[in-house]
């Protein structure tokens, strides 16, 4: 393969001929292109972009690198995907609340990225709970209860990671056909028949704008139609963590209190409207009917009946769902950040939490590290709140007082609380506040 | 250094910070930034440029990678640079031409890049003539005679190099900002005052067409300009090989004649022209007195004498000046290209008879190789001759018959005879072309 032509082709503005990205994709899968010459080409991409053909090829090629799954044609297979945020637990009762309204889901989860927590290690802090199963338990779990969660093997779209990782290190993270065809391939590998991507938009997310969340979804959606799935997106807001608990055991205690029929009402609204283009997709019919089935499946406890018997069927214990404060282990000790000054809560940087929730132990600083399970936060007020001098602003569970030290700053700074237009009569505003920016079918 | 910063900040067009460039040239030159990072920025430069002030920079920082060349400030020395052709054999002849006129001229030369042969490996082919001085005896003979010719150091601008290797096959060499700095980087470690740049323009060349040469030549005079030395550049003629010999001892055989008063016209305009810009930056008198006195020193023999001394200050045979056919080993076997119709001669294609030679033995197919210095071409017609159906077109002189054979397409296909508009009376209007294009001061 002429790979100095194949760059060349791409920093002119020209198209690949078909065949070629295939090719230069498992050259590089082998070590045979250089990563220097990969770098190269991904930054001429950045620049001039793939053609829809070319991104369908270059897609599928990262997709057939390795293991890929497949369910047979009897069941459809409906899967999600976030592009990540800060307190975005909506997989944990997402999952059981789609298979509650009848629908097989097949969801694999990767570890966290970034500033970002990651459902895998989340789903650890239930005893028990089994977050890798081989491809055969998969299957069945699937087949049988109608939905599973398990952490992916490290041979799903080895291409792909070994591109992220390069990307990761050459500026060359931002480009969309490179960002659609990352999370597409991985998609495709795994089996699914349609897909519902939830494209997080705001300070705590990758898309800081409407408009570049709105350009992701589209792309996204687009790929995976043209590569004969089913799709849709939601653009929901990440301007702040996502719920009140950031952490691991947190989420999961959240999730729960959801499908309760309490908890906060940013996660219920965004695990509906998932849950509503899901089953949109599954069953043919229309959004806004998928979402009333969605509630009332949360309202009559069968989503919460199916997370118990999702959670057993993995080797959890079930009574998580019944009593999760007594079943998961949260760190006791808590330490309470209060607001300096009175004024309204201008932000809260989503980044700025994970990075500290990081920090306190409850995300990796390396690859491979272990995590501890138990510490998080909780987000006493939410932006658009007024507060005193002195009000809690968050609740700190920790375990060990060094780690509180480092994380202090980053919760520190992530309020804004600015002393303006300060009217406690808008504190009522926020509750009609929606989290469900947009949507793309 | 936060590389993937800096590349970010290239891609976005952004500008470095003052000191930014010259960090990563260090850090890249002693291999603490990985190729594909480096990779990756050379990419975004070759979309997103350089401005002035980066540009030079970034050229000092390559000039200053490894040994610098100085000469005091008793002497003005003035340097030239040929971007490349087929058939330059233009330094042989203007280093001792240049001195003639007064001028002290301190020429480092590299080795023949791609199709286009080196000075060095010409200059081999006199007897006992050394293309590698010491920089005491190369600063000495410069001092004393008034030139000197050598191979430089592996050492002279070793970033310069390197960055080189990984543009070749990284997509990344037609970049402007990259070719100037490249080659002004250069001039800047061998220490001259002044510098004439040779742009060759043409099918022969890098530069195909005259806009992209004027370009080169204007960035590359205002680049060294920026950096306080004297700078002029000549765009000349490579729609065809130079002159009539294409080898390495055939075209030292054809620098001596042109000094001998004989010899082709282009070989001898294009020298004058260059030795006239090198006087005028030197001795500050105007370009066409330069000419002026360039022909004058030729027309009275000074210039051959002052090759003579030349080449016996560096141990060679100086009667290859007196009986250059005797003193040259040149290949005696010849075998003849006739024309195979008649016609026009439309074309000679400078690089294939610059891969034939190669392939012939006088060029290396790999780095390293030894190459068999007696080997040549004779171009027997130029461009806009008429020939018919027999005529001879090209003497070819191989010591191996293998060789020969494996040369004989690229010299075949490089002719391009059509039969058209084709009337004898025209054969004399080549004589009235010129050979320099164009000026840059």
């Amino acid at each position: 393969m002429d790979v100095i032509g194949f760059i060349e082709k791409k920093r002119d503005g020209g198209a690949h001929a078909p065949g070629e990205l295939e090719a230069f994709v498992r050259a590089f899968a082998l070590g045979k292109v250089p990563e220097y010459q990969a770098a190269a080409w991904l930054m001429a991409v950045y620049f001039n972009g793939l053609s829809d053909e070319e991104l369908k090829e270059f897609t599928l090629a990262l997709a057939r690198s390795g293991d890929t799954m497949s369910f047979g044609d009897e069941l459809c297979i409906v899967d999600k995907h976030s592009t990540g945020g800060v307190g975005d637990k909506i997989t944990l009762l997402l999952v059981p609340l789609a298979a509650a309204c009848g629908l097989s889901v097949a969801k694999l989860s990767g570890p966290g990225l970034g500033f970002t927590g990651g459902t895998v290690d989340k789903l650890e802090s239930i005893p028990g709970f089994n977050t890798h199963l081989s491809s055969r338990d998969f299957l069945n779990q699937v087949t049988r209860i109608g939905c599973a969660i398990s952490g992916h093997s490290a041979d799903l779209a080895p291409a792909e990671g070994k591109f992220y990782s390069l990307r990761d290190v050459t500026g060359t993270v931002p480009s969309m056909p490179l960002i659609c065809s990352s999370i597409v391939s991985k998609k495709i590998a795994g089996g699914a028949d349609a897909f519902v991507f939830d494209v997080k938009c705001g300070s705590g997310a990758f898309m800081r704008d409407h408009e570049s969340a709105e350009a992701l979804a589209n792309g996204l959606v687009s790929l995976s139609k043209s590569l004969g799935k089913k799709a849709a997106a939601l653009i929901t807001d990440m301007d702040q963590p996502l719920g009140e608990w950031v952490g691991n055991a947190v989420e999961v205690l959240e999730a729960v209190r959801v499908l309760q029929g309490e908890g906060p009402e940013d996660v219920r609204e965004v695990a509906v409207a998932l849950a509503g283009a899901m089953v949109s997709l599954g069953k043919g019919i229309s959004f806004d009917d998928g979402c009333i089935l969605a509630r009332r499946k949360i309202d009559d406890g069968s989503a919460l009946e199916k997370m118990k018997e999702l959670v057993e069927a993995q080797g959890g214990r079930g009574d998580v769902c019944e009593n999760p404060d007594s079943v998961l282990k949260i760190a006791p000790e808590s330490f309470v950040l209060n607001a300096v000054s009175g004024g309204r809560v201008e932000r809260i940087e989503a980044r700025s939490i994970g990075e500290g929730v990081k920090r306190l132990g409850g995300g990796r600083m390396e690859l491979g590290e272990s995590i501890d399970l138990a510490v998080g936060v909780k987000l006493l007020v939410k932006m658009g709140c007024c507060v005193k001098a002195g009000t809690p602003l968050l609740e700190v569970r920790y375990t060990n007082g060094e780690k509180l030290e480092n994380s202090l700053p980053y919760f520190e700074k992530a309020f804004s609380v600015e002393d303006t237009n300060c009217d406690s009569s808008r504190n009522g505003e926020e509750g009609k506040r929606s989290f469900v920016l947009g949507k793309v079918e």
